[in-house]
């Protein structure tokens, strides 16, 4: 059974309700986080609630984030789930939600699709509830025949997925998108940032279309290759850069986990 | 005191709730309209269907709009509240809601301050339930003195506020944006456009700042003068082309509200 804590009050998530009348539910007016549970402990939570308080702070909503941490900690305790997702949230009605949720299903590699999208400017940088852009992304991806969206800036700049930022390899080095085009700040790019040798570097289409290899990197997918974009198939997937590039993040996992502060 | 209806449950607003794993919640996902009601009977309620349903269309939403008409109506059978607004929104997990709300303050005028803010290109003529860029650009307008946000994107060019339509008057003339910029199709806009002769035109900064006379045209605010744009003050609030055009709107909705066909 899949639980939620909303203000500290702990059940089955299908039960868990909150007011209609709180503008993170009218205005999709919030802050969120997802991450990764491995073995029944949260995989980078300092960076995550760090991040967490980030949004806040760009979006003026004023949050118990210390009374959070201790909720979710608590609903972790009581899951049981070894493996599995925590999904942090708080709206601009006050409430505090975590929510525990199972792995999504992991295909060995994933298709994507072009969907123009422009960065709004005034949420660069904030992970908000107001994520209807990026699902709807995914759909109109999924209408294409691909798994996932990539998003494309009208000017034809590649910049991430709706829920994980694009790496990708040419001559053999491996790139990934600056920060300065309006992507969000990835925890898991952070880490691959300081694992490996990657260049930052603008990315165009045409750098997608005669790349070598690709890979999506998020919390929740980690290292996943890209075989495809729209419909053109990438040389290797994965390559092996990108299979060295999920080694090290898998190695970087266990040896934060092993260290007591990372708990 | 002020009811929402929540698949067709009626009761007081502050105790309506929706469940926490509702994609309406987590991602904002989901549509809504705000509309005014005048002497009890709520004006250009078909549009605002029609409008909602082109919005569920555009995010690949199923909702049961004829469900959510019949509650919308019990509603305000029940509300008895003559001068107010009706709050419609349906979310990804299939909820409908109606909410009764008080209009808000109404200053005889407001002031805007320019926010930064590009459409997303892929949410673009969708009213959805995430508005978190609209809500913080209003606090970053409060944060400069101003009322109220007025979008312009990177390139200088002046879109709409976050939840109006934006009219400005220059040799006399009458213009607003085009539809084609990415704004939101208003339905006040489409009832000012039919009573007045309006040139749709791109709109600058410095349009902005030469203007004689600005303002605002929304359902919740119908026309409304903007004093000030950065703190520069507009040399009429109200102006002539102002008041006509305040006056215009108001017979007009006298005029549907008094057919059968309008309700």
């Amino acid at each position: 059974m899949w639980l939620a804590s909303v203000d500290g009050a702990i059940g089955p998530v299908e039960e868990a309700r909150i007011p209609v009348a709180d503008d993170g539910v009218l205005r999709g007016d919030g802050a969120f986080e997802v991450l990764r549970v491995y073995g029944g402990r949260p995989f980078a939570l300092d960076d995550h609630f760090a991040r967490l308080g980030r949004t806040c702070a760009g979006l003026r909503l004023h949050a118990e984030l210390d009374a959070l941490r201790v909720e979710a900690l608590a609903l972790l305790d009581r899951a049981g789930e070894p493996e599995s997702l925590l999904r942090l949230v708080v709206t601009r009605g006050g409430r505090r939600i975590a929510i525990g949720e199972p792995l999504p299903a992991r295909p060995a590699t994933a298709r994507v699709a072009t969907v123009t999208y422009a960065p709004t400017r005034v949420l660069n940088g904030l992970k908000t509830l107001s994520y209807a852009g990026n699902m709807l992304a995914g759909r109109l991806a999924k209408e294409q025949g691909a798994d996932e969206a990539l998003f494309v800036t009208p000017h034809g700049r590649v910049l991430e997925g709706p829920t994980w930022t694009f790496f990708w390899v040419r001559a053999g080095r491996l790139h990934t998108p600056p920060l300065s085009d309006g992507i969000l700040e990835s925890i898991t790019r952070a880490r691959l940032l300081e694992e490996l040798d990657v260049t930052e570097a603008p990315c165009t289409l045409d750098d997608v279309r005669t790349a070598e290899e690709a890979f999506i990197a998020s919390s929740v997918r980690e290292v996943m290759p890209i075989a495809a974009v729209d419909a053109i198939a990438l040389p290797h997937a994965p390559g092996a850069v990108t299979a060295a590039a999920h080694e090290a993040f898998k190695r970087r996992v266990e040896r934060e986990l092993a260290t007591p502060a990372a708990a």
